[in-house]
């Protein structure tokens, strides 16, 4: 029977260790795992074949499959990956504000890690090796629950993990890869709020929120994006039009995807119809509100990939190539539907107004807010973080892309000369 | 019936304009806050008075009616709390790290408030004031459940608060009192994870284990301080006694005053003897292991305030004149004892030598680690924060003592000229 409570105290005590490495050795190691995943690909691939199997006799829909796929390119992905990693500069133990006080204390702050993170998943084997490797840099000791499907995999990759880092004289129980597919466990797990420092789920919606519902354990939700492209009064066209398109149809599975467009009544005459035509030619379909289909149909412009939009569309995470498109009378109006619509993911503003940029920049409460530029850009890498263990939809800690350093927390340090308080 | 949703989401609407108060509105409206308590004296002791009486017909112990009770000498320490809290710097709207990517974006993150923030505490009628214009400051609006003994007090101040609000034309939903004694409405709070971003538990180890347990909302927990204070073989006496002795009797039942001394056994000869005497001179009485028993009888000292440690000493928040006294053979059995029995509030460390000091800084775990001063130190105010809402013991966001700062959260912000992502 697995002991998931000797587990995670194995885990605890593997995480100290882990703070006090230096930057030096945690190096060494992700360089060592990109070489060992290198090195080993056929065993990786060969676990894989398994659950490969097993999915396709549970018949599991295609991209489901694809998504849990080593393939070489993959593989070749999760190699290149640990070595970014690898090469980005170590958070922990930086002193930050160290400040002299009234009282004759220096006072700073000093980056530490967090202890012991779990991570919930689904089905991706590559978040295995991804989210171990910026657990291990932020120095924390990491837990991991993938999928059921990727069961076989995931124990593979756990195994190659463990015996890299037992080469170097460290615990294995610094990555620990939950070896039963048992549901169960994961509600026991969120019930260890002594041993495990945070939580994060990462999936479907039904799994964050059993994850929210059910943890004694701080979450960091990585939730759905319903993200929104606003083209304000004075919107230029030769910025709004392929803003949009890659926004919404770069990569419209992801969760930085645009799902609605706004459009200013007064942006109606200069960018609408560049925007629709683009946008059906990229192939996506879309869902217009009346006045957008009245806008049309004077401009004499009809195509089969334009519906009617429901009142469901809006606020919709469609994950694929369909986008909403709303005309709103004014920019309060475009700020009044994101607030009711949004996910407090990523929201953008075209404009050539600054004093409306800065406004929206204000005014939105989400995670990433842009001017000029697409939605497609809230992401860990692109915004300067390195690799990102997810995007957190969370208020509290961290706030948007994750990397490296949002695994860490900062407690006080105070020098003193023998100071008492009086 | 009170409309505990109704009121929520006033609450969420309410932090919205928060969010966009500039910070000279938000100056004048915590000094003409202070103006109010200061000019409505009487009538604030009147409802005080009330919450007292109750107090007493109920049999409350006189520690906790003394905690409740509206004096000059609180309500000044009130007016003047609320007047530094006016005078700190405004967090939100600073913009970090604004840095041109590869891209060509610039991204930087904006400090924002949280959101709604709920207060849930016990019998203190003054945090309720210190912690509104804290989440004021910070642009939250403030969601507050007090003692039900202190109901009378917090519903007076409540309505001063509005009153004040609305002078200034603000929605007085930015502070809300819940009016209700009804212990079940904290239940139902927790499970508002859409409408509250925070929820901060401050009082006693019930109250903050039903929160943690209960809430579906982020909670960052103010738990108890069991706070260590070592002497290491090289700690100087001229400074080691007069900080144990600061650090234990100064304010014995606040969190931060140290309830286990830990002497290494090379320091015994120089520090034990004289540390012993002035604590006992102080009024502490020590509970012993028996290697200090053992030493004192060779060093022929006896005192009734003397007595033998029990196992459960270690550990114990005794939040009294009252210290656990242990000698270890090493720094390493003093950072294992503190690891075992801590709760990551604060640790002091007594030492000349540099390179174990920099060592316990990294070694410690907990919220502040302090160097050759007392661990009463640990306080918002002291530590260059200004007021405190309180000191977290939870790693994620904020940890140790948390200001207007730690009220706040940063989203990315990110400035384009028509980027899209390849």
């Amino acid at each position: 029977m697995f002991e998931l409570r000797h587990h995670l105290m194995a885990a605890k005590q593997a995480s100290r260790r882990a703070a006090t490495l230096n930057a030096n050795i945690k190096h060494q190691v992700l360089l060592a795992l990109a070489d060992a995943i290198d090195a080993r690909r056929a065993t990786l691939q060969a676990a894989n074949a398994e659950d490969l199997a097993a999915a396709e006799r549970a018949g599991l829909a295609a991209p489901l499959r694809d998504r849990l796929a080593l393939t070489d390119k993959t593989l070749t992905a999760m190699v290149e990956g640990l070595r970014e990693i690898a090469a980005q500069p170590d958070p922990v133990g930086e002193i930050a504000e160290l400040r002299r006080q009234p009282n004759g204390l220096l006072v700073g702050r000093m980056r530490i890690p967090l202890g012991v993170v779990a991570i919930i998943y689904e089905s991706r084997p590559n978040v295995t090796v991804d989210a171990a490797a910026l657990c291990l840099k932020a120095g924390n000791a990491v837990v991991l629950r993938g999928g059921s499907e990727a069961f076989h995999s995931n124990q593979a990759l756990g195994q190659l993990m463990g015996a890299v880092l037992e080469s170097f004289g460290l615990p294995p129980a610094l990555v620990t890869v939950i070896p039963t597919p048992d549901r169960a466990i994961v509600a026991e797990l969120l019930a260890c709020d002594d041993l495990v420092d945070l939580v994060i789920p990462r999936g479907g919606k039904e799994l964050i929120r059993f994850v929210a519902g059910h943890s004694r354990i701080p979450v960091i939700k990585h939730y759905e994006g319903v993200c929104h492209t606003y083209l304000d009064a004075s919107a230029d066209p030769a910025i709004a039009v392929p803003v949009v398109v890659n926004a919404k149809a770069q990569r419209p599975a992801t969760c930085n995807a645009t799902e609605t467009l706004l459009i200013h009544a007064a942006a109606v005459e200069t960018c609408l119809l560049p925007t629709v035509q683009a946008l059906v030619a990229a192939g996506v379909e879309l869902r217009v509100c009346e006045r957008t289909q009245q806008a049309l149909r004077e401009r004499g412009y009809a195509s089969d990939r334009i519906v009617a939009a429901q009142p469901s569309d809006f606020g919709c995470e469609f994950l694929d190539n369909i986008l909403a498109v709303k005309i709103v009378d004014d920019y309060a109006a475009a700020v009044a539907h994101i607030q009711t619509y949004g996910s407090q993911h990523t929201e953008a503003i075209i404009t050539r107004d600054h004093a409306t940029a800065m406004r929206f920049l204000r005014d939105i409460d989400s995670s990433t807010v842009v001017v000029n530029a697409s939605t497609r850009f809230a992401d860990g890498q692109q915004l300067g973080l390195g690799a990102e263990i997810g995007i957190s939809t969370t208020k509290l800690h961290a706030f948007g892309p994750m990397g490296a350093r949002e695994l860490t927390t900062q407690k006080f340090v105070v020098l003193g000369e023998g100071q008492t308080r009086t």
